[in-house]
């Protein structure tokens, strides 16, 4: 058993703040993740959080400032559910890693991600009820947690544009899976902000401000953005990241395994980010010369991840199983993991690869 | 000269139906597309319309059935101005060409794009007007041109979805750069999709449909469809096709161009398609083992392309000038044009490459 009853197969990269990846084989066990098999990307220790006495404060460029119980919520406002696939920006770093090191970075593999139903209610009538003023264009969040990685200390906060967030899928969430939001998930209310880097779907939400700028905090200025190769992290250096990009990885097989010959099946996720949907997954057995469209298993809506699999022939020998996903604009992924080398190690989202051995 | 007022720099690959794209130095002329050098797509001879007995019937799931003159299209609704991108889904066929011939289509260089500044009313009004009806989730539109390449034949039509056809950027439109819209590109009224493919922005519209499915015509169910590589166009194979996927695409120099050695300017143009914009463009001399940042030019928002330009400093000999492009989600283009070829030739949008020489 890991800590915060995680199951045992969680890989964890971090104990203290507490970084764990679901496992290839949790991941495959269905369309949803098991809550306590998803996924942890903490930057403090975990906020210990009395919901009586919670307050969200609502403010910055607003008609009118609110400072709402945990009650209030849930009495004033409609509960929505919507699910949805939260991915970090370092997952399948490990990828890019084995390129080149990236000191100070966890090695991810592609479990940090994770899909789930989540229920709270819309963010967007939140904000109706402080009346975003006219210069409002950025949504702020901060959390409870301090993080010491940081100096002076911050908080872990971050934004997203005022239209994304008076969309109605965003979320403020008290539930995972039907069941009361866990202290490691963000208790007693977090943000989810589906189709955006996990980054933004803040935890232990405190504090919501309407700003005419992007977050000026760390966690959105420095970090969490695409630095070219030979950049380096500083403030407003490189791209900042918000929307998920189009990615995809293989469950099973794992890299490495001998199974039998003959008919294998392949199985795997595939995930579009922003509002777009995954519109095909491609399997190819001779270094992409010629492709194979896997099936698309169940269609979970516009902001959840697919999973696919597909039975594949192998005759003894090596094989490499090739993969390319489409999203809806028919974008596919990029070929060459090195290229997509950056120094902080985001967004490896090149087509996945996995060596077997088919035993006679 | 070419037909109807075109600049004679088109390339004209049809003449009847009329199709011809814009020559790159043209495009390189600046951020917006001059009228008389922007590209058309034609599927049937233009119509001749006479705008005083033009009407718009909206029909289909909604409240109220519409009959609407131009007259009171102009009246009743706001005025409404967007700079939009249009593109092709055929645009840089001629590269997939290059790979494996693809008869019976035209060969598409960069041009079949541009971007103009459009006048009109807001869809989402004449919507609003009608009232679409809880099952209607599908927004079609139907021109006026007689498409001979289908039996029997058809007018040229498509859809997309309500919720995008609600959002305000899509205009029916009746001017083009601050000028009547010229029968060529669809007068009196046609409608602009930003950020999806052009086929969807119905020239000579006649009728809007509200439907509780996609378009059923030829040019959504059997053509504008991503098949696999082995696939066989019929009705609903393949993929459909809808937002543009990103793109770039150089400008100057030309492939095979032979130029003085020493500082050279590269310049072109990037494309996001759907609501993403452009974040980065990146351009390489060493076959992508290293990349420099190109300047994005002017940026004309959210539903445009971004022009670029970078110097760099050539050494006498042959070289390779290769370019990526990055959308706001962080994703890239992929590398290997071969691995896009598909039957029609539709979306390449691989890393562009351009040979040149550098004379001493």
């Amino acid at each position: 058993m890991n800590p915060y009853g995680k199951r045992a197969d969680l890989i964890v990269h971090e104990r203290e703040p507490f970084n764990a990846e679901t496992g290839r084989a949790a991941l495959g066990e269905g369309p949803l993740t098991a809550t306590d098999a998803f996924y942890v990307r903490g930057h403090g220790r975990v906020p210990e959080i009395d919901s009586a006495a919670w307050r969200l404060r609502v403010h910055g460029l607003v008609e009118r400032e609110l400072d709402l119980s945990l009650t209030t919520l849930r009495d004033t406002f409609p509960e929505r559910d919507e699910i949805a696939t939260l991915q970090c920006a370092g997952n399948r770093r490990a990828g890019l890693m084995a390129v080149c090191d990236i000191p100070g970075e966890a090695p991810w593999g592609p479990g940090a991600t994770g899909t789930a139903r989540w229920t709270g209610i819309a963010l967007a009538d939140v904000l109706a009820a402080a009346g975003p003023l006219d210069e409002g264009t950025h949504v702020g969040f901060a959390g409870a947690d301090v993080c010491l990685e940081v100096e002076p200390a911050e908080s872990f906060g971050g934004s997203i544009p005022l239209d994304k967030a008076c969309r109605p899928e965003v979320l403020l969430a008290w539930a995972m899976n039907g069941k009361p939001l866990a202290p490691v998930h963000g208790a007693p209310v977090r943000v989810v902000v589906p189709g955006y880097i996990g980054a933004r779907s803040i935890k232990w939400l405190e504090r919501i401000e309407v700003r005419s700028t992007p977050w000026p905090g760390h966690f959105q200025h420095v970090a969490y953005r695409l630095l070219p190769e030979d950049g380096t992290p500083g403030p407003g250096a490189g791209m900042p990241l918000g929307l998920v990009a189009l990615n995809a990885d293989v469950l099973a097989p794992a890299d490495g395994e001998t199974l039998a010959a003959g008919l294998v099946e392949v199985r795997g996720y595939a995930f579009a980010g922003g509002e777009r949907h995954v519109s095909r997954v491609d399997v190819s057995l001779d270094g992409g010369a010629s492709w194979s469209p896997a099936e698309l298993l169940e269609d979970l809506g516009t902001w959840a991840w697919r999973q696919w699999r597909i039975t594949v022939d192998l005759a003894p020998g090596e094989h490499e199983i090739l993969v390319r996903a489409w999203d809806s604009s028919a974008a596919t992924q990029p070929e060459d993991e090195a290229a997509l080398w950056n120094p902080k190690g985001y967004v490896n989202n090149a087509r996945p690869r996995v060596r077997i051995r088919a035993a006679p």
